[in-house]
């Protein structure tokens, strides 16, 4: 494997952080390493591997010699620059939601549907984080059983919203506390202490959201299933600060008994089972935070679908939903000879 | 309309408190009051209408010459005084799980099937909070298009467990700002401070909960809805001090679009339709806290299901969920002359 020379873009973003961390921890093989943010942070020093690195201004030099540019920078970001990453040879693997359904963009989970990484035109996408963390154990599954229709209710930490939705749940609660006011309108229209909001994202025509449609045709587009598998979505934002959690009822075109999806699910690649009810094992956003797997319990027949699973998964919504993934892509990318 | 006699029991609890409040507020017409609570309660003052009472101990004579006993003191006290309490010719309105299942014990939502008190025999049940918010809405939905299908993720509040859960949550997180340790196992096994608690209540034999179970059987009860009707449930317990949230997907025998579901919702008894998502309007559990209505958003076609209706319910878990079914019971018996 020829080792990549990689830069980070939007590196001191909550994404970008969790990026960096993981480069580390997987030992990531690179040849070269860069830091790119906007103007704004251009110049500053980031720590990488015990070194402080100067970042870098993110402007099409920038992206000259390279072989893969990991980027969280946000849709915008993503869009301006992709042309000039193409451009100069180098693979973008991006974060944001902007190329996610164009049908030259390939849409992956690593250990999910690597192959589609072989028809990138210079462009991948990382799945949305509510997506991401499913994608893990509903492979293993569909592949037994077939999926038929899914119904997902979201649980999804403030973290997802980037350093304000952090702001407005733990600022926001300390100022509960303190008996201040805090004006709880960085990241939604409503306060999210000791509070839910059924609505993350815009809305769209059909009055469900963005990030609940991204659920439906994202899932569509990584599992390769046909418009007759019918998906619907609600997402919620809870007062959590890291890992989506998501109550999963899924009808098969075969049974997969409950015992049968935890021996399927013990198998599969990036999950872990955590299902013992009797001794009140399932997994928790807490347990999950700062850990790499996706978790999945409450493993049982759905009772209102046939053929039905019901299941409760939990994912660090930074690592799988964002960050670790993107690493994974990156090295997938270098290992198939892609970059 | 004879005013009757009546007796709170278990006064001095969450429910209990809110019981007093709806009293007041509702100008609830009895001809006399008790106050009724465990020996370790009994001789401590209570404030209603801005007068002091003294708490009476609950035991067999305290019931004598009573109408209607509100009880919210847990399944083991209902059960304990529930003979006595018929013997003596009071009608009980239960608060706890002890009763809701007997096929003698009419479940009641006030304004959905009141005709059901009819058949008591000097018990009647108040149902599990997370069922009582969902027959409001469901109701007249069910009466227009017949429900085949459904499954309830729920977002349920602390305060439905009591101090214990509150504590927990309240205390709980002012540690985590304190720096100090909390050991947050009053009301569950597992931290609910800025966490998600996937169980509530114990675990049956099919890997549900029993509250899981409670949506199921209760819905059924209360709708006289057959067998063939399918129901299954996630419940999970939120950071959230008061109001269970449910996000609800609905399978009709006969098609109801989200416009026709808007105007039957509009016009049922104790239901606030809060549905705009261009102006970022749906009930959220701290605009439903302290307030009546069962609040319905998110109004939507459920993609997955064939009729398919997807909404979001929200309401006061210590009201609608309790104190005030409680109450809107005690009042139908008295008016229809069943105490």
């Amino acid at each position: 494997m020829k080792k990549p020379n990689i830069a980070v873009l939007g590196a001191t973003g909550v994404v970008g952080q969790e990026i960096l961390k993981i480069l580390v921890e997987s030992d990531f093989p690179y040849n070269s390493i860069k830091f790119l943010a906007s103007a704004r942070s251009a110049g500053k020093q980031i720590e990488f591997k015990g070194q402080m690195h100067t970042i870098e201004e993110a402007k099409p030099e920038a992206f000259d010699g390279l072989n893969i540019v990991l980027a969280s920078a946000g849709g915008a970001t993503s869009k301006a620059f992709a042309p000039e990453i193409v451009k100069r040879g180098a693979v973008l693997v991006d974060n944001s939601s902007a190329f996610r359904m164009d049908e030259d963009v390939p849409l992956v989970i690593a250990g999910v549907n690597d192959d589609d990484l072989k028809k990138h035109k210079g462009i991948v996408a990382n799945p949305n984080c509510s997506t991401s963390q499913l994608m893990l154990p509903l492979k293993p599954l569909h592949e037994y059983g077939n999926i038929k229709r899914m119904i997902v209710s979201t649980y999804q930490a403030v973290s997802g919203a980037g350093k304000d939705g952090i702001d407005d749940l733990i600022d926001g609660t300390k100022a509960f506390y303190d008996g201040t006011s805090y004006e709880n309108r960085k990241f939604t229209t409503h306060p999210i202490v000791f509070n839910l909001i059924p609505q993350i994202d815009v809305f769209v025509e059909n009055d469900y959201t963005k990030e609940e449609m991204k659920v439906v045709n994202e899932t569509r587009k990584i599992l390769h299933l046909s418009d007759d598998v019918k998906i619907s979505c609600t997402a919620v934002r809870v007062p959590v600060h890291t890992s989506h959690s998501e109550a999963v009822s899924i009808e098969f075109e075969r049974e997969i008994t409950p015992e049968k999806a935890r021996e399927i699910l013990s198998n599969a690649y990036g999950v872990e089972v955590m299902d013992d009810p009797a001794s009140a094992k399932y997994p928790t956003p807490v347990y999950a935070a700062g850990k790499d797997p996706v978790y999945v319990g409450r493993i049982r027949k759905d009772l209102a679908l046939d053929n039905g699973l019901a299941m409760w998964v939990v994912a660090d919504n930074l690592r799988i939903g964002a960050a670790l993934n993107t690493v994974r892509l990156a090295r997938k990318l270098a290992e198939m000879g892609l970059c």
